[in-house]
C-alpha cells in the first residue's frame, strides 16, 4: 500500500473518530471510539471488496429479518462468535470464588413451574430420568436457605418446550433450597441438540465447517437475597461435544458426572421408575456477595 | 485486571478462531479471523457490562427490523460509522488518476428516465435550476463517447422522489455523453438533507449529538466499456457542511464552484428560464481503466 494511501484512510479513521467529539456520555462515548476503531481496523485488514462489503450488509439484514420475539438470531450470532461467553467472561472477573457463569441462552421462560424439594421438572418430557442434587452457599461456606433455582432443558428429541408449536411446559421448573441450602430434584438426563441452523447463522457455520451442536447441558438461574444471580449450566462428563460447543460455553468447573444407574436401582426417593435407566447428578453451588454485582 | 483473568479470556479468544480452523474457503477463514480478532478486541476494551451487551443485541435489532425494501438501515449505520467511505478508499486506491469516488447512498432507482444531451432531469422536481457541463476522458486523457451517465439528487425540500408516497420519478436520469465525450444537462441546485433520521441511527446520532445533515449533492453513476465504473458525487464549494457530512463522504477533488446566475442572464442553451436565478458547474470525469476493476 502506498504512503498515499495509508494516510488517506488513516485520516477518514481520525475523523469518524472526531464525529464523536460531542458525544454527552463519557462511557458511550469510549464505545463508540472503540467500536469505529476496531470497526476499521476490521475494514482495513481485511479489505473487503464492495461485493463482499454489501454481503456483509445483507447477511446483517437477514438476520434481522429472522429475528421476531421466538427467535433471536443476534444473540445466537453473537454466541457463535463467542461474544456472549467474552462478555460474560468479563463479568465475572470479580467472582473467582463462586461458581463459574456461562451463557444464558434463548429459552429461558418467566413464570416457570414450581416444584417442592424432590419434585420433577420434567413435565412429560420424552427423555431418561435424573436425580439433581447439592447445596447453594455463600462464599463464606455458609448455607443459603430459600434460593430461587430456576432450571430448564431441551428434552431428549433436541427441543425446549417454546419450540414446539403446542403452548406446552415442560422441561423447566423453579424450586427453593432448604433451611440447610439444599435441593433435590428430577429432571431428565441433558442430551446434545443443534442450535436452530435454519437461518443465516447456520448458513455461516455450514461454510465454515463449524458444528451447530451444543454439548448437553441443564441450565440454572439461581437467585438470593444479598447475593449475587448466577445464569449457569452444568455438562455432562464424557460428552463428545464439551470440546466443539457451538456457543464457546463449557467451563472445566462446570463438567459434572451424571452417574449412569441400572435399571431397578432404587432412586432416593424410592420412586417407582418402572424398571427404566436413571442418572444422578451432584452440583453445589456457590453464589458471590451482591455488592459485586455488575 | 489479574493475569488469571486475562489468561482467561484470551483463552476464549483462540478457542472461537480455532473454531474457523476448518473454513473451506480461506477468504471467507481469514475475514471470519479478522471478524473475531477485531470483535473480541472491542469487547476486551470497552469491557460491556451484560445490561449494555444486551443494548447492543437491541440496536442490532431495530436496525434490522426497520430495514425493508424501501429503507436500509444497515447501510445507514455503515454510512454514519464511515464503514461505507473506508471500503471506497480501500477499493480505490488503484486508480489515483481517476475521479474520485464516494458513497452510492440508498436512492439509486434502474431505469431512470433517459434525456438527450442538453436535456433536463428535474422531471418537475422543486429547486433552482443547475445548468451542468463537462466531459469524460480516460486516464490516458482520450475522450469517452457514449458513457453512460447517471445523475440523480434531492429536491430543494430535502426528499429524493422514492421519498414520496406518490410514485414520482424526479430529479433523476441518465444521459451519454458525445462523441466528444462531452456533456451537458439541466438539473437543480444541490441542497442539504438529513439522512432517515426517524430510527436507531437517527437515534445514535442524536445520542452523540452529531447532526444527521449531508453536504448538499448531485449523483453520479458513470459506466462505460472496458472502463471502471464510477460511484460519486459532486459537492457545492461554500457548504457549511462540507466539514460535517453525516457519512464522511466529501473529498476535497469533489468540492465544485456552483456560479450562481442572477434572474435574466440567458443560459448557454437559451432556454426561457422566466427571470429566476440559475446555477452552472462544471465537472470533468475521468475513468479508470476496468483492469483495475475490483
Amino acid at each position: 500500500m502506498s504512503r498515499e494511501q495509508q494516510a488517506r484512510e488513516e485520516e477518514l479513521v481520525e475523523r469518524v473518530l472526531a464525529s464523536f467529539d460531542g458525544t454527552p456520555d463519557p462511557r458511550l462515548k469510549e464505545i463508540m471510539r472503540s467500536l469505529v476503531t476496531h470497526l476499521h481496523g476490521f475494514l482495513r485488514d481485511v479489505r473487503p471488496t464492495e461485493q463482499e462489503w454489501k454481503r456483509g450488509i445483507d447477511f446483517l439484514t437477514a438476520v434481522g429479518h429472522l429475528t421476531d420475539d421466538r427467535r433471536q438470531e443476534f444473540i445466537l450470532l453473537s454466541d457463535t462468535l463467542g461474544a456472549s461467553m467474552q462478555t460474560i467472561a468479563i463479568n465475572n472477573e470479580a467472582y473467582a470464588d463462586a461458581t463459574e457463569a456461562t451463557v444464558f441462552g434463548p429459552f429461558f421462560v418467566e413464570n416457570s413451574p414450581h416444584v417442592e424439594l424432590g419434585g420433577d421438572i420434567a413435565g412429560g418430557a420424552n427423555g431418561e430420568p435424573c436425580w439433581v442434587e447439592g447445596a447453594v452457599r455463600d462464599t463464606a461456606g455458609q448455607p443459603v436457605a430459600g434460593a430461587r433455582i430456576e432450571v430448564w432443558e431441551a428434552d431428549q428429541d433436541g427441543f425446549y418446550d417454546v419450540q414446539y408449536d403446542d403452548d406446552r411446559t415442560a422441561a423447566r421448573g423453579h424450586l427453593f433450597s432448604g433451611a440447610d441450602g439444599g435441593f433435590r430434584f428430577w429432571a431428565i438426563t441433558p442430551t446434545p441438540y443443534p442450535i436452530p441452523h435454519d437461518g443465516p447463522v447456520g448458513a455461516m457455520l455450514a461454510a465454515t465447517g463449524r458444528s451447530p451442536m451444543r454439548a448437553s447441558h441443564l441450565h440454572f438461574l439461581v437467585s438470593a437475597e444479598g447475593l449475587r444471580t448466577l445464569v449457569t449450566h452444568i455438562f455432562v462428563e464424557g460428552d463428545e461435544l464439551l470440546d466443539s460447543d457451538s456457543v464457546f460455553g463449557v467451563k472445566d468447573s462446570l463438567v459434572k458426572t451424571f452417574e449412569k444407574q441400572a435399571p431397578g436401582t432404587p432412586p432416593p426417593d424410592g420412586r417407582d421408575l418402572n424398571d427404566r435407566p436413571w442418572s444422578r447428578v451432584h452440583f453445589d453451588i456457590v453464589l458471590a456477595p451482591a455488592a459485586a454485582q455488575a
